[in-house]
């Protein structure tokens, strides 16, 4: 199987093999990682291991913070705003997909939202290039990767020149590319794309944009809480943090960012290469917006969509199909899917072009 | 090993097993459980079984929803009074323990608290057994079992006098013994006892008490925008989710409900006769208030305390160190510890007791 899907997505060979060896003997421990305690060393290395492997992937400074929280990015768009904007406080926010237009509809809740950009006119099938955010501002919150239509900021420094501190939503890009993560005041990613499996939120935090709002927030909510318990205020996701754990050690023995960047940039390359050498498939977005994650198209006729769609499951190509709110098809490259899946569906489509073009 | 940890602890051997297998290759997909889409018939079965399976153990009617969250009991403790508790309104809590009471603490950020029974005077070793609800509170709040003091409500239809909604934190003891669901408004359970992998919460709710506070809720806090998407409002801990199905399935190819709640008793009374026929063994709680799901207690020599501690090591009896609040021991003998485990802990504790006692 060649799994190209959105999210939960495919992770490495390794990884699984691990994790199903430690639901039977974790650690040499003789029980089940589903049955140790949180609170025992044997997971507490687990969890600092994690945080630190993010750390050192990222490059963080000490003023910023690691931690895994529950609840997925869908938490982090009301955690954000309850955290760093007060009632009658402004907050920018930039529109370009339907996560990000969701994150800025639950900010509203907490206080003003002004949409600085918005690519919403176009069916969020490109970026922003030109915009403004006022000084003013809390934060300015992007989404680094649109999943479901395929946009990435191809230059996530962009956003320093406004003065304000950057909140981003790297859910389906984050540890894909390399970039100065420290200057960023939060990042939260959902990690079942890069990071790990469904069921955990990577969180990294500058510690000194916290404690500035006036409402007082639930403790499970309230970002210190958490830093200050280590990332173990209640009982963490455990197997999830540990699959994130296996995840990341993954990538530092391959390389770390700089080495996956490469890898992506090739897949991508690779696939958008082809998708443009053959008329049969279109690209839904602006060219300079593609994403290396995740690669939308579509075909004019609907009937060989379908064809396409029954080529793909007999060659093994899983998770294919495109979101409901575009149609066709996208193609999702993640950290881990290897280099050899693309060459794979860029050969079925090369091959079904051929006979149907 | 024998695994009395009080959570996350044991489950079916059966569960680690499948669960193993299914990280590889889950329901002959050819992919992992953790690569798969949730938007997928195949990811979709699970969650609905694991739906009606909790709607058939509990024998549920049509007005109650079951529905799988992120985030913990601990979330739970802010989640419920947000839905139910407008800002002038009363909710009545008991407070019998570190978690009734951090749930407590969380509703006084939206609404009054009344304290309406605590055993908190005594260190919370029983459990009051005469208080009064005023008729006006919105609902009460109750921890069916407490899992660091070891006590546990013994008729849980006592509540029901006071005809007002009751809303039950049944985490650590939900579905280990018979009673009518039917009657809590509000059932939450964090899973990592009797329900499954830590990383997902069992919420069951009675729909009509939803929608009558005046706040606007976020997204994720809503319960009736899970209810409404099917407990798939975003992408779900899939894994915890798929544990939870096999841990329920389990327990109702071996006769549900009734039948643990027999081999329940049989464990709790294995345990407490062996405990009350060893002077040097004390329990710490009330002897009408002892929880069938955790037993604790201590010696009054700590340097014998601390060879037993060590005993157990060498037994393989693990996690059965007390909580930091209560010192000596706790042996949790949640619905998937086997009978053996409690005659070979009972056995080890006498055989200690012959030779220092």
């Amino acid at each position: 199987m060649y799994n190209f899907n959105a999210g939960p997505s495919t992770l490495p060979k390794e990884v699984f093999e691990e994790a199903s060896r430690a639901i039977l003997n974790f650690s040499n421990t003789g029980l089940s990682i589903l049955e140790v305690g949180h609170r025992t060393p044997a997971f507490e290395s687990v969890m600092d291991e994690a945080r630190s492997l993010v750390r050192e992937l990222m490059n963080l400074d000490g003023d910023h913070e690691v931690l895994f929280l529950h609840g997925g990015a869908s938490t982090q768009f009301m955690q954000v705003p309850m955290n760093l904007l007060n009632d009658k406080e402004v907050a920018a926010y930039t529109d370009t997909g339907v996560f990000a237009s969701k994150a800025l509809k639950e900010a509203k809740l907490f206080g003003h939202v002004e949409v600085v950009a918005s690519s919403k006119d176009k069916n969020y099938t490109y970026l922003p290039k030109e915009f403004h955010v006022p000084a003013t501002a809390k934060y300015l919150h992007v989404t680094s990767n649109n999943t479901i239509y395929g946009t990435q900021w191809k230059d996530m420094s962009m956003f320093e020149k406004f003065n304000v501190p950057v909140v981003a939503d790297m859910s389906s890009d984050v540890l894909s590319r390399d970039m100065d993560f420290n200057k960023f005041d939060l990042i939260y990613a959902g990690a079942q794309k890069n990071v790990g499996a469904a069921g955990v939120n990577l969180v990294v935090i500058n510690k000194n944009i916290l404690g500035k709002v006036d409402r007082v927030l639930p403790t499970m909510m309230d970002y210190r809480q958490h830093v200050d318990n280590g990332s173990m205020l209640n009982t963490p996701p455990v197997f999830a943090v540990y699959v994130c754990m296996l995840t990341l050690k993954w990538l530092k023995e391959n390389g770390g960012v700089p080495a996956i960047e490469k890898l992506n940039n090739a897949k991508a390359t690779l696939f958008y290469d082809t998708l443009d050498s053959l008329p049969l498939f279109k690209g839904t977005v602006e060219k300079e917006d593609r994403s290396t994650m995740n690669a939308v198209f579509v075909m004019d006729n609907k009937e060989l969509e379908k064809e396409f769609q029954d080529r793909c499951k007999q060659e093994g190509l899983y998770g294919v199909k495109g979101h409901r709110s575009v149609g066709g098809f996208r193609v999702s490259m993640y950290n881990a899917l290897p280099l050899e899946s693309v060459v794979v569906i860029t050969e079925v489509m090369k091959d079904f072009a051929n006979k149907k073009g």
